[in-house]
């Protein structure tokens, strides 16, 4: 698209770990066609919009950027937590704003302000992850079923399918542990995943387990204490990672908190909990009973769930949270921002901590609390529209009623681009990028594809983000809804095993791993049409070109003025055939 | 442009002071030409989307509405202080979100979902108010200037020009007085005007009176206390209102919480500004040393300003904040709304509360504090754009570097809408919706001609929001920035008084005062190219369609489909001729 460009990357942004009172050295780079004549920084300083004067920096452009593009630099200061601000372009062709919502021609809200942000960065580890997800009781078993619980319906492993949907949906059971993932390690080594984040596994009376009876110690059933510390040292030893999953929204009826507040109106724990005073009724999540709803208002929750967070780390290198976009509020009672940044700091800043958000995250990140969101708004639902297949019929879209829309490349970007603008690139490559969960139908549903699927497999592993993986959905399992994508592994069931989507998957998070601009590079958008999307991930060192065609089309050619990049001849012309997935890495 | 449509007005809004709880009816309004086949309200409670089925209302389309237009109705409870909500439409083309940020064929953050508000709604009165804006030092003076004050530099009132900058701007002094204000009240009401609103009346060393020495008086150089009972009386008697100017992010460096503070380190009053505690140096307004910062965090500050702000509620009944963008900010200090909800709920709920804000208020509304914003970046920007003269060369943009840029209707309406889809209805209509101010060149400086200025006033009159009138713009003065735009009154400078101008103001506003569908109906844009805009304002009972046209161009035909007004015979062709201001009364 050729426009002037500045993202929170660390080719435009000096310091990504600024604290307040931190000078930070911006860039603007703004290629000659688009006329750019001068430049003023608006950053809002204590509230109120302030004005700096960029220079042109020829330093940049004497090293390898080529002469197509002018590169503008600025300092601003860090003055508060979090500092909006956006550029002024004085061009030949009028006044252009440029914020992370995009060039603009006339007035905007601040909204979508680039962020310069002095909250506690998050750990460093945590921006190069690959994330894999595991449902335990799917995963696998390290022994033949024993001790049924007397709540559990016991499912053969490879025989009994899911049931998806009514009676004994949640008390389907076949029996997965820890000691199951420990001996898998290599597999998900292989996948260039190295950070495991498990869903509960906390005792309670169902197979998800996100209706806790205690947060202290782990379900028998998945092996005990014992079996978690085996697998937090074995990933701990090859240098992997290891997350947790918390409720902090409820606990489960059967919670030894919950039992004691509902036993005895003067119990202390009463208050942790929304009781109505007449009725002795109880808030619950979405009116389910067996998930009592947390009052944050509470000292006791906040300091018994701080204690739990707490406990946990060591095996634990940090959480998920689950329903944080409901957690701390109800009615009039609004803690959530609260709650967030409490928890971040008793956690201190080198466990991970991201927010479970099904529809938009962007107004609570950015607040010393979430690190990032799992982005289903924001990643997961555009790549969708984008890549459906022609036969997905599935009855919600993530929950919006209609099904999954099929949509043109350019609302993608549309999709995509009003999240992105509206969180700090901080925010931004913190946050889970997606294309499945334990709670959606498979991507390969809805893609109803390999070849779709690795185009999702390849925006996952190239944009900026960090990728997350479903168990399963790597050997191209299907699902409809998200009690049904949690398929028992196909270890022993080869006829389930997609290797062609496997060696996909190794392949494409592969080379986010050897790619240093993947993880940590700027992100240029240099095309979108119906059916293809083109972008550049860039570091001071290098560019690497995506490409990106659902269907065949005409061959493209950028152009080097167009892509700002001076060696491009391998990257300008992207040819016509679709599907495909290309990249290109160009050095300065 | 004949598309579906639902704003926050009492026409689609069944409660407009809903409580928590509350059921409250929704309508949307759809032409049949855009294919609506179903539609869902979704609306976020406690943090999480919730979807609710919306039918058609057959009892709208029968009540005079036309056959053009579907009418779809749906029911959502108020759960939240702020509950989000849009519309999924589904449709013959796909699926659309209409949210106040108008539709979308992709999707998008929550940021401008339409809001449900259940906070303190502000007092009746303040929806109907038309304002206008005094700057005592010059607007009438009831006797001859007397006890001239050791700073000021006495100025003759017809012959001395005001000084624009540099030295002697905030010491020229020409003697205005409160009583001066009391005998021109039959000016004031002459335009329509049913509130004043006076800048700070409390003692200070400057003309401006924003460095106040004590919030416990009125500046008898102004009448003192009783001259203020005296216009309040007055206004009183004639059903009219009266507001103050409050400085609640500074006091003057004379003021006796400051002298007390500044003259002893262990002073309880230390506390109230921000002191370094090394260097004794203190914090000011953009480092004015003569406006010392007030730090919220201190509780004395929120004791002393609230025992302020309610002494002189009687006499006043509301107060416009002074930098209220800025007000309990300060690096990683942020009290902001919690400051505005503190002050709000001390007036009680028959105040006026409304905050200076420059640039973007949008974030600090909706939160139980302010109730509008001085609407400088939703509407002043947006029109000055769109209405500038050819000759207008002024050095800033309200502080923008390079001057008011020359914009189209499309770019106006774009900005308009950017910043009226990120508050609620409630705040839109509550913001002060002005053309120029004590701190702007006069809008018919900018305009360049009484045609535009009119057309400006046009606008002013017949959108959403409350006009307010800076004295002496309603006889075309003109003030190339904010102290030169502070001209004395021309009462007795007849060459000075256009009266064109003001007989288009006392008829605009007029118009105003008369047809409740200015003040209280919804607002649906028709139209919108370089050169014209056209909207409609609509209740229940009748549709007022606006024609603004900056210059001439081709006649325009809406035709019955786009505009949904059935009898819309007279209003569907916009003539050619321009500069023009039309405006069509439809009744149902």
């Amino acid at each position: 698209m050729g426009e002037p460009h500045h993202d929170g990357s660390a080719l435009y942004v000096s310091d990504q770990r600024p604290e307040l009172g931190s000078r930070v050295t911006l860039w603007l780079r703004a290629p000659l066609a688009a006329g750019v004549t001068a430049v003023h920084v608006r950053a809002v300083h204590d509230g109120e919009p302030r004005y700096f004067e960029a220079a042109v920096d020829r330093g940049r452009r004497a090293s390898g950027y080529g002469e197509s593009d002018v590169w503008w630099r600025a300092e601003i200061t860090a003055v508060n937590p979090v500092t909006p601000y956006r550029f002024l372009l004085h061009t030949t062709g009028g006044q252009r704003w440029l914020s992370a919502a995009g060039l603009a021609a006339h007035d905007l809200t601040d909204a979508g302000d680039f962020r310069l942000v002095c909250h506690q960065a998050p750990p460093e580890w945590l921006s190069d992850a690959i994330v894999y997800q595991i449902f335990p009781d799917r995963f696998d078993r390290s022994r033949p079923m024993r001790d049924v619980p007397d709540w559990a319906l016991p499912r053969d492993w490879d025989r009994d399918p899911v049931i998806p949907s009514g009676p004994g949906t949640s008390q389907q059971f076949y029996g997965g542990d820890l000691d199951g993932v420990t001996r898998r390690i290599d597999h998900i080594q292989s996948l260039g995943a190295d950070t495991v984040y498990l869903t509960p596994i906390f005792p309670a009376r169902s197979n998800h387990r996100y209706n806790a009876s205690t947060f202290e110690h782990v379900d028998p059933l998945l092996g005990g204490d014992e079996a978690l510390h085996r697998l937090s040292g074995a990933l701990h030893a090859r240098g992997m990672r290891l997350l947790g999953d918390i409720t902090t929204n409820h606990t489960g009826d059967t919670h030894e908190w919950f039992t004691a507040a509902v036993s005895d109106v003067n119990a202390p724990e009463r208050e942790m909990f929304y009781f109505d005073p007449v009725t002795g009724d109880y808030e619950s999540w979405w009116g389910f009973k067996t998930l009592p709803k947390l009052n944050w208002g509470s000292e006791r929750v906040r300091a018994g769930m701080t204690a739990v967070l707490k406990k946990w780390l060591g095996p634990f290198d940090g959480w998920r949270v689950d329903v944080a976009n409901m957690t701390g509020r109800r009615a009039a009672d609004d803690y959530a921002h609260e709650v967030a940044a409490l928890l971040r700091a008793e956690l201190g800043p080198d466990a991970a901590f991201i927010a479970e958000h099904n529809h938009d995250a962007t107004g609570d990140l950015d607040r010393d609390g979430w690190q990032g969101t799992m982005n289903y708004g924001g990643f997961t639902r555009p790549v969708w529209t984008w890549l459906r297949g022609p036969e997905c019929d599935l009855e919600t879209f993530l929950g919006v009623p209609g099904g999954v829309p099929l949509r043109d490349g350019t609302a993608m970007l549309a999709a995509y681009r009003s999240f992105a603008a509206q969180m700090s690139w901080r925010s931004l490559v913190h946050s889970w990028q997606l294309l499945d969960s334990h709670d959606t139908p498979r991507v390969r549903t809805v893609t109803g594809s390999r070849e779709r699927q690795l185009l999702a497999v390849g925006l996952q592993a190239t944009l900026p983000g960090t990728p997350m993986v479903f168990a399963g959905s790597e050997y191209g399992l299907t699902g409809v809804n998200g009690e049904h994508s949690r398929t028992p592994m196909p270890w022993d069931r080869p006829a389930d095993q997609d290797l062609e989507t496997l060696a996909g998957y190794r392949e494409l998070l592969g080379l986010r791993r050897a790619e240093p601009a993947l993880r940590h590079g700027g992100l240029r958008w240099l095309h979108a049409d119906a059916d293809c999307l083109v972008f550049a991930r860039e570091t001071y060192e290098e560019s690497i070109v995506v490409a990106v065609r659902r269907a065949p089309g005409e061959p493209l050619t950028l152009g080097t003025h167009a892509t700002g990049l001076h060696n491009a001849e391998d990257g300008d012309v992207i040819p016509g055939e679709g599907p495909s997935l290309r990249m290109w890495r160009l050095k300065r």
